[in-house]
């Protein structure tokens, strides 16, 4: 098994053009992540063109937090194009919990098998069936409690599920690691977990998806203790975080990582 | 009556979620500057849900700097919600003086009882059908200019309207406050205002309306003139900015608070 | 001939209303970046208002990177405002080989001849429909091998072609400028071309467009040289580099420009 500091060395080489439709409040910041961490991003969702830009692209992430009925149409197209050319995509089901449209379109997203499901321990139970404390679109669940639904759901979309939280747990239905970097500043600022599922993306192209999701989930989190060592709050914050993405090296990536498999 | 600092501590302890409809320019910051404060945002506009997600708010902000037809219907879906459920939401008519659809969107806006308008001068004045010499979406007149206009309105609507400037006047049409915390630098930066909208409607969940106005602008402007006081310019004031809002405490709001009644 | 310190010098007296159709991801730094460099920014769109408010602009800037077609049209009504009122607008035809879509909403705006197209040299090369090696939004060719197709396309239009890369190119056809400001941290940065178009479409209000566009090409890259030099990396790079532009005097820019006439 390779190591986390690998999987960052190899998406680096591949630099991968990973296609996003996210949300508005994202897109920014989204970009620049995946950028400072070494990947190509663009974000594309218009009707007119989401599905033949789709074919360019290695890898894609789906949001679906400021979804309406137009980008959800977009978001099946492009999610479909990557499923059937076998390319990995990640699925986030903002707020899944909250209203009927954001579960209707989550259900229909499923169908198309996303390789990485990632979302807090709310999103996740909600998205299983299973309920989920969600208020807004922040958790209102503990990491633990999504567990099972995680498992379920990765039996069902027969990818990876990953639940962010104070310590992330990642499963393929099967077996399941944790991941206990990151910092609780990152908490208290917005689209941290959007921007993550970019670099979930782009190190999942062409390696395999439970372990590249693992390494991406602590290369994230490790630049976030980085910048929470230095930032004086979460307006400082936000530019030390990437600056410690651009910085971070495979080797640093190996020393700090701290991903241990569920027994 | 209370102080600013009681109700920046109330405010904390009741963590609102505020549903913004705001203009794609502002999401980011106006998320950011929500969770440095210590309340919780979601952006959420899409005709969809925009209705059902208004319902489980304690608190709504709508701003038309970007709205077009489609966003205007979900405007007043989510402001009657809120209208009809006794909750308070925040009106911001960005730029109202320029377009005949902005015009016409916030007349249909005013009728559904803003607990709070907040605008330039320029706005404010354009609002009351007094003129504005509003050139784009920056002011062109003094506070002082729209201060009848600000009553005029406040009685039209029930609520309390508070103009934007130098030193801030808030009013609901008997009373008035006038703010006077703030600094320079903040008018070199986009979004500044529209993201004063989210506090504003975080502070009036359960709290008097002119008051708790009164110390959202007078916390906001604080964290401007401690960030301005540390700030190289525009670019080092806004993560300085959001720093500032989330260090800020209760004892520090009490003493650095300018506001005084208006005779 | 004026230096590039007179051109912002007379830029910033103007201090003009730049209206700008441009990119979701890039709407809030490119609104920045406007304020910071003394201009007055506004983002509209909507198809109910683009075209009075186009009338009410000193200038405009239309960028394709996330239109869709009810966008297309609102960017056509309002370039053909500023084309019928001569007013300078700035058209950056992002991504522009990557979709059919963006090749036939990039060749009706052509059309409306725009004072400035700035794009790098594989948009430039596709749009002369010389090729163009783009994948995704990202430049693929060097900026040497556009030269021709800027020339070309400058012909066609009757305006100006800017070729963006670590050495800029600007041709009106029969001349040329080199513009050799810049720094390399500015490609690792998402929304810094299209922020560009905002500088360029300011300094061209009643000034002779090639040399305006040189100056703010240049006053932009040495903002850009002095960020550079003081940020840790991609995430401290923004917020220098805004501070840079609004602390940017026309003396220091005469000092820094690199500027030179292609023989």
């Amino acid at each position: 098994m390779q190591t986390p500091g690998h999987h960052l060395s190899a998406m680096r080489t591949a630099a991968p053009l990973v296609h996003n439709i996210t949300n508005f409040v994202a897109m920014n910041v989204q970009a620049n992540v995946l950028l400072a961490v070494g990947a190509s991003p663009a974000m594309v969702h218009a009707r007119e063109e989401v599905a033949e830009f789709a074919g360019l692209a290695q890898a894609l992430t789906v949001n679906i937090g400021t979804a309406d009925a137009a980008w959800a149409a977009g978001m099946e197209e492009a999610a479909g194009v990557m499923d059937r050319a076998g390319r990995p995509w990640v699925f986030d089901p903002v707020g899944v919990g909250a209203t009927r449209f954001r579960q209707d379109l989550s259900a229909r997203l499923l169908e198309l098998r996303p390789t990485v499901v990632r979302g807090n321990a709310s999103e996740i139970l909600a998205l299983a069936g299973l309920g989920g404390a969600a208020r807004g679109v922040d958790a209102g669940d503990a990491v633990a409690e999504a567990e099972e639904a995680a498992r379920l759901l990765a039996r069902r979309t027969g990818g990876v599920v990953a639940v962010s939280g104070p310590v992330d747990f990642v499963t393929d239905g099967a077996r399941a690691l944790r991941v206990a970097n990151g910092h609780p500043m990152m908490a208290k600022i917005t689209v941290m977990g959007c921007s993550l599922n970019g670099v979930i993306a782009a190190f999942c192209v062409g390696q395999p998806v439970l372990e590249a999701t693992a390494a991406a989930l602590s290369a994230y989190g490790l630049a976030g203790e980085l910048a929470g060592a230095q930032a004086a709050g979460p307006g400082s914050f936000v530019p030390a975080f990437l600056d410690a993405l651009h910085a971070l090296t495979p080797g640093a990536l190996d020393a700090g990582a701290r991903i241990e498999a569920v027994a």
